[in-house]
């Protein structure tokens, strides 16, 4: 039952991971509108100029701004209209000396124009002529040729994570597909004896797999594929054949460890079979989750979670999702949802670790309040009935009642 | 060109649209496992409680508490080893009196036994003795049975969103399929005579469609599911006829607005035809974003966006995101993410209107800043340049430098 850990903080543990690893996976060409939320692997140039020819902003007339220098309600300037700018069409009119063509929002420039006035600041004289109430000035109402972007220009840099608005700025160069990382694959392998599938109705000792499905939504969140692999027993034999089966269709392996310690072992002994390096980090200072391994085999990433499903969120959280988001090279991991509240209670913790704590928050005379979940730490329920999560840094002896805290929404 | 806006604040025309619209969309069964970010229509019940044997939480000996009774260091209780709880199957032995069995973290408690000692609060004595160093209660180191739920508890509110412990707990208890609202569907259509689809090659005074690729991204983030249905130039027969045709197969039509005042008018006059009521909001206080309209045609409802790809996504957060949440019985808006930043500028606003300002965030001097994005409105690269959205409130007339300020992330 002896069991010895060298404990790492997590950031250090993170680095260790993270230093013996291909810095991303392949990328792979897709249609741009089908492209939320996946990374950059490339960095867009803009083909042409945006926009192509000079628009209007306003429903108004295209003029020469000089013809209407030192207009105003007192003196105004008289133009002769020449006809309408269609939409959607080239223009054929050119915009003279003394002269107007009616333009709407979106519309191109006439050539000769090189402002617009306001459909409000004119006077219709007649059947052909306006009145200009104010001046304008050259360019103004009118957005100029590559004012958006420039022919050439970076439009967004590898490494971005693709929101609604950048489909629509690719899409509208003209850039209707892109290179981004491959999703990266994470097989995951849940292991116990006493662990079977939800669909079936447990025996006496046993209880249904839950880790598969926790470990499997991050996944997806983090914008990874899972892979679900089923439960296997706790045999070495078996668990090397499932995990080596796994990993060669995967870019990721985890193995959410049966509870028991000699299967946590076991768990130890198939990473360093699995490949080379194998086990980098068995044991890190956080609390759940303390019974963690990390490990390379042959250039993939292997993790060992704890069985305890508490444990195995908090641990996916610390390690698999930034390490889905590195492989997908992306330069920001993804924002957290976080918000500022303050602490209903005190919350004690040991210097040298890192805890996690949920909590639900409340509101409480109009403030926002996080109040700690109580319960066991190996009840998924303390974990359905929590908003979040609660960090208590490395170094510090615990939080205070009523202290404000950030917490890291689910 | 003349325009009659009666413009409401965002808040009530919100109310208006929602008042006449059925408060969900029907329901569907499906996989717990695929149900992530779904959201619950059907209050599920505990079917059993969890756990529903009493659990060991630690390596140790299973034992009856008062055996323990004023055990310590100096004054061990002795006890005999009977056997090993096996894993996974049902447990035959019954602890009795002075007795103790080997039990593993998550191991079923034996007959008889109603704690546990950890392994390290034990001695070993003999091949089948253990000396006990240190007292335990009754229920220490276990999960009693339904520690985690009761059987027929509620575990979780209809209009819950699935989070992957949720899907956990779910499984956990084997309640495989779940009831979830039916994603609705949002068919989007971009109107207007210079508008091609982006893999065309724009001709002159055309450009490439956006609204429809940057609106279908916020569609799906919200639960929905995004029908693009292309571009229809500025003809009113067409357009009704491709407005009927898509709001067939869809809960919510999305039409983009041509950018020219006769297109915007067209999209009211296509509502009012489309069914009854028709058009319910002409007009918003907000900026960009005023030329929208909101209205139900026969229970469904039917969205005029401004052309302007920045207008429209503005008003497409404020009016559709909610809508499409709503339309899922979502009891909780998705959280926006949000972060507090200093303002690095002034920003002018109007009283009585809600402006929304682009902006970048920055860290200078170990704060993070955020720093509006300037350009013409109707620039799709603002939206690409910025992080987030900053609202500025409809009765101040703006915000101060130096101020700290919410700004919601895209």
């Amino acid at each position: 039952m002896a069991e010895m850990f060298t404990v790492l903080p997590p950031e250090q543990a993170r680095t260790l991971l993270f230093e013996r690893l291909p810095a991303a996976v392949a990328s792979e060409a897709i249609a741009t509108s089908a492209a939320l939320d996946r990374t950059l692997s490339e960095r867009p140039l803009a083909p042409h100029p945006l926009p192509a020819f000079p628009r209007s902003t306003m429903d108004g007339y295209a003029v020469r701004a000089e013809d209407t220098f030192g207009a105003g309600e007192m003196l105004p300037a008289y133009l002769e209209v020449i006809g309408e700018v269609p939409m959607g069409r080239g223009c054929e009119l050119t915009v003279g000396s003394g002269q107007a063509a009616v333009v709407y929002t979106g519309g191109m420039l006439p050539a000769g124009a090189d402002a617009v006035v306001m459909v409000e600041r004119t006077q219709k004289l007649g059947d052909s002529g306006i009145e200009v109430l104010r001046a304008v000035a050259a360019g103004e109402n009118v957005v100029a040729v590559g004012e958006d972007v420039k022919e050439g220009e970076a439009l967004l840099e590898a490494g971005h994570t693709l929101r609604p608005q950048d489909l629509g700025g690719l899409l509208a160069l003209g850039i209707t597909t892109v290179q981004v990382a491959r999703r990266p694959r994470v097989a995951i392998i849940s292991t116990g004896d006493e662990v079977v599938a939800p669909e079936l109705t447990p025996g006496p000792g046993q209880i249904r797999d839950i880790n598969t499905y926790t470990i499997a939504g991050l996944v997806e969140r983090a914008g990874g594929i899972a892979v679900p692999c089923g439960v296997v027993g706790d045999n070495f034999d078996l668990l090397l054949a499932a995990a080596r089966a796994a990993l060669e269709d995967a870019d990721v392996l985890v193995l959410s460890a049966g509870s028991s310690v000699s299967t946590r072992d076991m768990s130890a002994e198939v990473l360093n079979r699995l490949g080379k390096p194998g086990v980098l980090v068995h044991g890190v200072a956080v609390k759940p989750g303390k019974p963690t391994i990390l490990g390379v085999c042959d250039g993939k990433a292997v993790l060992g979670l704890p069985g305890n499903p508490v444990s195995a969120m908090v641990v996916a959280g610390l390690f698999l999702v930034p390490l889905i988001e590195r492989l997908q090279g992306r330069s920001h991991p993804t924002a957290l949802r976080r918000v500022t509240a303050r602490l209903t209670h005190n919350v004690a913790s040991v210097p040298g670790r890192e805890d996690y704590v949920q909590v639900r928050l409340v509101h409480r005379d109009g403030e926002l309040w996080a109040e700690p979940v109580f319960g066991k730490s190996n009840l998924i329920y303390t974990l359905v009935k929590s908003d979040g999560l609660l960090r208590v840094p490395l170094d510090t002896s615990g939080l205070y009642q009523g202290e404000p805290v950030v917490v890291e929404l689910f």
